[in-house]
């Protein structure tokens, strides 16, 4: 395996244009992620992964032993730990980096249970909270997690890094609004607005039917087209001197409530 | 008012000082508060306000007509934009800052109503992590946070920054882990220690009883300490590939679990 040492090796200039710009993501039909376990992530998450970097000063191979197996040998590549540096783009990396394929993400593509729950977001702005929404989803078991017209890519690193690679593992999809709307009316799922000044209580609410939650962003809540359209607004309600709620908090609070009533449900 | 334009006055010098140095705020007594909004709450919390420093250029009066007002003239500071730069530590201030005093954050000080419940963090890593926790503790009626063996003091910059400032209005105490117990115990509050290899779920405990959750690090969780001293462990099912959650989402979920059971009593 041949070494890259340069700096201005083109598939390294490529890797750092990739990091930072949607646009060259949506060219080239290439993303980056970095880490092995998010790598694994996606591998298990039927990801196609094109090529893999790796930087033998930082990657522990015994962490993952069968990871790099996996990668046929002509689609690896290894790099000085200067150029790894270089193309990394978070503190701290594991020495493993990889460009991957995006899938589809349609709206019809998604495959839900007979009794599903999804949480929906209107025009989530930083790409830190759709990162710890998406870890949210994983661990609470939300069918699906539905991105209405968002401001990036879902393949912006710092998505990906906050996500911790639950980015590979949630069902994901991303539509306008409408078509949220319309696929949450024909699939007969109930739709749930948070809204602060709403008077049903979050715990009030009905989520052992099928239902989707949908959270707006922090400064300023959802448009007028959720809360019109929504079968109720609910609330989580506030006791202290601040009204808000970090987002990511907020959708964890009710999606786990939901988790909750389910539970309660099959136990009983 | 003098304008102070200069990067070397001893007073601006100070300040970045403060915001770099947790052993600076203790030799001096003083730490920043960076933000209108930060600084209300901290008044409103009754925090002693040694100066402030306002950049016109920057700072919009209409937004808080009465806090200036608030401030003797004699501490109060106007900076040059290129001043105020440098003395703030995040992006997009909003033009003012102040030093204040810290309070006193004994456990004995701690004003707790007959039936409480209390987050208890032992040593938490991350101070975006507490900042994150303070906030959720707020907006959640919380009755105090008890920190731990914190690793860094309370009046960070980014705990500061990452509460909303709600570090000044929800009742804090610093301890060690024995002292935490020990007042426990006395108090005949119930400690409920998160673990995820707990067999009870959290929604089947009883949280309407005097309480505390004790929340270890996302890296390693609680030590033996908290798990062989708790009243029962308790566990957040997790249903996805990654068996974690961030810890102050963990935190919000359990908070607002026992919020839950404690609305449901007083209702019915």
């Amino acid at each position: 395996m041949e070494k890259i040492v340069s700096l201005q090796n083109s598939r390294i200039k490529q890797i750092s244009k990739l990091q930072a710009k949607a646009r060259e993501r949506k060219t080239t039909g290439l993303f980056v992620i970095e880490g092995a376990r998010e790598i694994s992530l996606a591998i298990e998450g039927g990801y196609s992964i094109e090529s893999v970097f790796v930087c033998y000063e930082l990657f522990s191979k015994s962490d993952y032993p069968e990871l790099l197996k996996q990668v046929r040998s002509n689609f690896l590549f290894e790099v000085s730990e200067a150029v790894f540096e270089k193309i990394a783009y978070r503190e701290g990396s594991d020495g493993l980096l990889a460009l991957a394929k995006p899938k589809s993400h349609h709206l019809n593509d998604l495959k839900l249970p007979e009794n599903p729950f999804i949480i929906l977001l209107e025009a989530v702005e930083k790409p830190g909270n759709l990162g710890a929404i998406l870890r949210t989803a994983d661990a609470s078991g939300a069918d699906a997690v539905v991105v209405c017209d968002p401001l990036t890519d879902i393949y912006n690193p710092n998505i990906i890094r906050s996500s911790v690679g639950c980015l590979f593992t949630v069902p994901v999809a991303v539509c306008s609004n409408s078509e949220a709307l319309e696929f949450m009316k024909s699939g007969g799922i109930k739709i749930y607005a948070a809204e602060l000044s709403a008077t049903r209580r979050y715990h009030e609410t009905d989520f052992t039917v099928p239902s989707s939650i949908v959270m707006g962003t922090e400064a300023d809540g959802l448009t007028g087209f959720w809360l019109e359209n929504a079968d109720a607004r609910i609330k989580i309600p506030m006791r202290g001197k601040i009204d808000s709620l970090n987002v990511s908090v907020s959708t964890a609070v009710i999606t786990f409530e939901a988790m909750r009533q389910r539970d309660f449900k099959s136990n009983y």
